[in-house]
């Protein structure tokens, strides 16, 4: 490994949809820098691609990003150098081929109106029809965030001030989002009209605090006060905390996904315990497809609420047969890539002493490809298991997310034109079952936390029955742009 | 964070004991150095401050390492520029203040019969002495781990080859250790007479392997053979493999907080599988401290195995109540360090929505000085918790560790002069209640793998009972020296 | 390149003018990326703050730029990856505080016309004013680089296609400028009417190549045709090349400081080669103060040039009587900052057996602020010369300058408003003497390389005579809008 | 220290004679680590592979070192970090192939006297005997550099203090060397009896200090006192400075290639100035290759000052005819390596408007394999001299260098078994004049500083005449021994 160190900014840049990445953001706080910081690492399961944090100091704007994990792009020089008493910052989700600096967020721009800085967590299906517009009307773009359109937008509206010019740009994007703005003396954020992406309030001491989740709200030691509704902009300043509602909020429609497996299971979304949500699936998962089994056992980390909730249900042992490496790292050597070296088992291994012998209930929360299923069925076979039944706590993923979750290797999922039993095969599974969609959404409004929270049930199930809540049409506009650029 | 890089290789130069390590070796293979390299990853968790390989050609040795994680010490090329056809790997243990490269291992020396690498886990208790000894013959020393010293004994070592020259340094030092030697021909490996340390020995091919633990061999896709018996030195060469009893077995002494802590779920020792063993462990603990509760939860990752046999012993429900923050990287800012930000929960949140209003179950392996402890059960304390039982998987840490372990905190340990009863009220516990050692003896004997290793159940618990099965005079004499020094 | 990556991409964001720096393109090379990265690093004396190389395929542009030297930036890794069959390349000068890689350059956008790279050295006087007006329509801005303001100029230009564009854009800005231009088929480099910034043009073989000194035809081996002309478009295509003339060339004006310190001695400028108009400065200033003296010597590496002029005019030696640390880098640490260590000679150090009793004449090629002067006059005394007669090759510097170079330290100049003979006593020399003004000129102009280029004698010599060739109210309003900001 | 370093600590373990190097040493000041790492500074010519520093605190040691320069090596924060008020520093000339981290100086050893640093210029020929003979006796060697077999000598010399062994040690090498030693209270230095490598002891206040070359004095500020005399030993406590003639002066024979090469003008070696001596070197060869030539030059940055004398000595003008480039870093590029790219000029061009249709006598301090010589010749050539007399401010290179300069590529000398004629076509030279070794010789003792020291102008010219003033069979017996391990 070379001595010198090259500051990588470049890359190709290519025009693709945006991918789940997690907000944070303080107003009026002496560490505001630093709490973000702590944020963004509670955050860091969202994204581990890029991390930036953008602070005011009360009169402008000071920006540090870079690739990789939280950790990585800051230490205490650079969070002490920014200084500032109010921030936002941004954990974006890592894909091969699209990794950019220059795509990293916050965004920094100045404006007619000053400074801004913005970020987002989500998918705007109508960014490349509005960016096609503006590039008509001479606008350039040094990004392929849609986040940059909305930058545009908020510079290019009425002449009303920020507040107005926010929610006049709000009032134009379509999709899926989770925004966070910052100026020198304001923090704003706002939530799409169906509430696709999660974004809580909550307060620290006297500051307020947004974020994607609200387990960012425990690690900094905030309390968390509500979600921010959809279609709703809150707005702090130094006169405190006041809400527009900038679009009437329609059929809600919360990615049923934070609940399978984005969210951690400490954060409670829209009122629903992500945690309390992954048993029940399990629970129903067992009710719609039980086995005749020795034991349960979950794959690491994100299926194991929802095999303990199977578990229960069954009234079979749950046991930990599978242990995970907890070193794999970003850089680590594959070592299909450059070697004859097979066999190796780097993320996961089975334990021979639970399952050898014992027919075995396998919970996992979804099937992408089927390879890394089939490799996981294989280590339970080959630590002697009689038997493996394989339940997914999802149903089968067949239609693309147009609202911020990357499907971009949808081409490539298993389930799409395949029957259950081909895919039991090709996983080399002794049963399969998925839950079914009705399943999993009285599972998940069963989970609610708060009784009178009953809107907490509807949720966003496009990529599993293909009701897409927003028309479309922008995005597939999109995807034919695309098509021209290549 | 600064552009430069300070490529360290300094630091002051204090003699200390030896800390927990892994050490991998393989012979003949051509990709010996890609293997170990996978090998020292599944035995990361055995050490994070340095990593090495060295390797041989056949004629002569080459080594690589650095400080950080196998990952950040290596990467394609590096491997790759290695070559070789057989390897020894070794990763250390991070402790603040000793952090030298000068320390890392494996050592590469050249003495009379031409090239060694060597490496070991554990302590050798006469160290301190013999190297007195050896420095009053003239000897230099460049580092400050004992495995410097055993160099010197092969170098000077009778003049019939290298095998015997090895076997005389086995001879002569007194301690705990798993050694492997490479020389351009051959692959050794060595444990002590009471088997303090853990190695095993396996297959991949017709290579032979050698590993700490087992779960190494998993990894690798290599088959466990045996394990390195006490007091036996392995022989690795062109002709295959042979043994020499250097010294006679002696009481069997295998390290139980390897059971406890260190080795992974996943890991075979001494025919034990250790998450049966902890599983035990757990189950006993039930059967000593019952508590009356609605649920059972554990710390994560080490106690989960201990929590779940609790939960089936007890039969109270296990709970996922402590989620892990799977981001906490060498490199993260501490709070407490640098600022006035107080109440970051950055490794741990409790999931309010499991524990709120519950009597807890809290299991954790070990106390070591109360505040982790106080720590975790206020955080299920400010989640609602209504009861916390804290419950320990070993009797409390009493005596310091001659044999491997670090225990240079020992002044600290807060077992040391009080009573249960105080210690309950320093973490705030509702009640405590720690394993007793002869519970823990039989519940590590009970789960022995295969009925037919007896002797699998035999295991030192010095740092419970004080009873040392090697004498700690020469190690006394090595406090006293490094007294002398500071 | 890997591991270890500080990835900057932060800072503060103030608007400053820009900074002396290098461009560099080259159409239809298979090598096009490594070619430019020869080129850069032959540019490396006009920038080392950044540098970033912008390469298309043909169908797409790709973009790699960091902080720090070309070597730094780049290696083979990165040079490969970027492929590509043209490219423009830039290197910026290093200034404390605007150290910002989002100002790196070549700028890539995205606009209705596709996409579109840039880059350039100079100053646009008006820059402000077109942004000011820029963001009132909406625009946003996310760099302190007027580069970015030539983009938006570009972007928003008639709909006749790109060429067309660039050359509204050009007709638009004003001061003094070198731009060099990167579409996915197209090579365009520009030059303001006036000729401020030096730029020339040269063929390799079938492809054509642009920089902004000769030295890097040289260096990459290609032949130089002819300068860029004032006011001139060059564009090069599939086609082959032609050229238009935006704006008709008014008064000729290359920077003079170009050939006192700026450009490298193997550059030819305008037909003229830096180290012959060099000498010629040395020449001249041995006419206008002559010196009774033992020997002449020069400040190393940028008035060697003028020393041997002088010491063959005035017919003393030439003798080496400085001699220069040739590992001076960006990370030193200086003595000055962090310690009480005083006296320390870093860069230079006088060569007593050559100076010692000897009356010495110093060429320098100015001074700034003065104490870099007195320190070598006190090395040259502390060396035993008996007497050291300060000698420089230009005027007295006294105006700011608007066309890129950066003269924000131009309060703390030492020539403002002070007699000679005060800055005499200050810097503690014997005599001191300022090449005139007239004399300057006259000895430029007389060391034209070609007889026909007559042209090649007139300069901007404003920060010396505060004549200013293009009118700066521009700029005034500029400073202003800055004075507003902060 | 940051992210993910790759901290080299390794490489094949070749035995291979020492490198040209640099040493410094400064005993009792506050700010001892930061005035060696002004020291090393200043020696960089002499080793850029590697840097160390090993500071004392009156009570033990600490060290840093690493592979870079020594502005890479150190920071600030390393330098504070190290401390203590007495320190010794090195730095180490790279060499393809043996750049090995565990070789970089200075050596820290802990043996029965206590701690002991050690750092050395040179080469030891009967290194390798007593190395075999230590290795008899059991003892172990960690590194390539023969430094290491100092300190074993040191450890196991006589029971009288730390000072009668090192006497001992140096009294049983042979060589040529230049020593510092530091232990916790004391620094010592020390030459070999012919004095092949330069020391000089200085005095900065009330410190001691030690440097390779004078330059070292000047950066730091101290005041040159004397050259440390061939065979002594100066040890420096707190009683002040004494001296022990360790072993008598036999035949003064300083490397007479320090004043061809290897030293920085600005250093008087032996009462001589380098750059005097360079000068005489270059009048001596226009005595006896005089050329009709109109201009002189030499190559940068060596060959200037023979290039001057040459000059003056035939009344020919001295003319600046090639331009280096000063950016030429150890991370760049090479064409020739990665791509088709020819041509390119990285390092040197030739100044067109100087040298074309002129003949020019080119000036250079040797020529090695040729390839550059040829290369330089030809750039003169295509930059349009008419005609190019190469003239070598040396006698041809025949012998290897068994006293401290890297003549492993002897056998590509290509002045071996080659009559100057055919060299000259070699390198396509219209006439081609070596200096003579009577010539030389005359040229540096009639460059004396001072006229009492006639003893400065004996040197060793072995590499020219073969005439070795130590017997060189340890040394044959040496490459003996490596020719067996290959």
């Amino acid at each position: 490994m070379p001595d010198g160190i090259a500051r990588r900014a470049g890359g190709r840049l290519p025009w693709r949809p945006a991918e789940e990445c997690g907000v944070f953001g303080i107003f009026d706080h002496p560490e505001a820098a630093r709490l973000t910081y702590y944020g963004l690492y509670a955050l860091q399961h969202r994204g581990q691609e890029s991390a930036g944090i953008a602070v005011s100091d009360g009169r402008c704007l000071a920006i540090h990003k870079g690739m990789g994990l939280v950790s990585e792009v800051f230490g205490d020089e650079t969070i002490n150098g920014l200084g500032g008493t109010s921030a936002i910052g941004h954990v974006r989700y890592s894909t091969t081929g699209s990794s950019l600096l220059a795509n990293a967020q916050p965004l920094v721009v100045r404006h007619r109106r000053g400074e801004l800085a913005l970020a987002h967590n989500g998918n705007l299906v109508n960014a490349a029809a509005i960016r096609q517009e503006l590039e008509e009307e001479g606008s350039i773009f040094q990004t392929t965030v849609d986040t940059e359109v909305v930058a545009h937008l908020v510079a290019r509206a009425g002449r009303n001030g920020i507040e107005s010019a926010v929610e006049e740009s709000l009032r134009t994007v379509q999709g899926g989002f989770a925004f966070v703005f910052l100026t020198p003396d304001r923090l704003l954020a706002a939530r799409d009209p169906n509430g696709f992406r999660p974004l809580s309030l909550g307060r620290l001491g006297d500051a307020w605090v947004v974020a994607s989740e609200s387990c960012a709200f425990d690690t900094v030691g905030a309390e968390f006060v509500r979600d921010v509704a959809p279609g709703e902009l809150v707005i702090v300043d130094a006169h405190g905390l006041r809400r527009v509602q900038v679009r009437p909020a329609v059929r809600p429609s919360l990615c049923v996904f934070e609940y399978i497996y984005f969210a951690r299971p400490d954060s409670n979304l829209n009122g629903l315990n992500v945690h309390a949500a992954r048993k029940n699936l399990g629970r129903q998962l067992a009710r719609e497809h039980p086995a005749d089994a020795d034991l349960v056992t979950g794959v690491p980390d994100s299926s194991i609420s929802a095999a303990t909730g199977y578990a229960e249900e069954a009234g079979i042992p749950y046991e930990v047969g599978l242990v995970k490496n907890r070193y794999v790292g970003r850089t680590f050597i594959q070592p299909a890539e450059v070697s004859r070296v097979t066999g190796v088992r780097l993320k996961l291994n089975a334990l021979r002493k639970v399952v050898e012998g014992r027919r075995v209930v396998l919970v996992d929360d979804s099937i992408v490809r089927g390879t890394t299923s089939r490799h996981i069925v294989g280590l339970l076979r080959s630590a002697g298991a009689r038997e493996v039944h394989l339940r997914i706590s999802s149903p089968p993923y067949l239609h693309p997310c147009h609202y911020g979750i990357d499907t971009s290797a949808a081409a490539d999922l298993v389930a799409t034109g395949k029957a259950v039993e081909e895919i039991r095969r090709l996983v080399d599974a002794d049963s399969l079952g998925y839950l079914s969609a009705t399943g999993m959404q009285s599972a998940i409004n069963g989970g609610a936390v708060d009784a009178d929270r009953e809107g907490g049930g509807r949720h966003c199930l496009a990529c599993f029955n293909g009701d897409y809540p927003v028309n479309v049409a922008g995005a597939a506009g999109k995807f034919a742009l695309e098509g021209v650029r290549r």
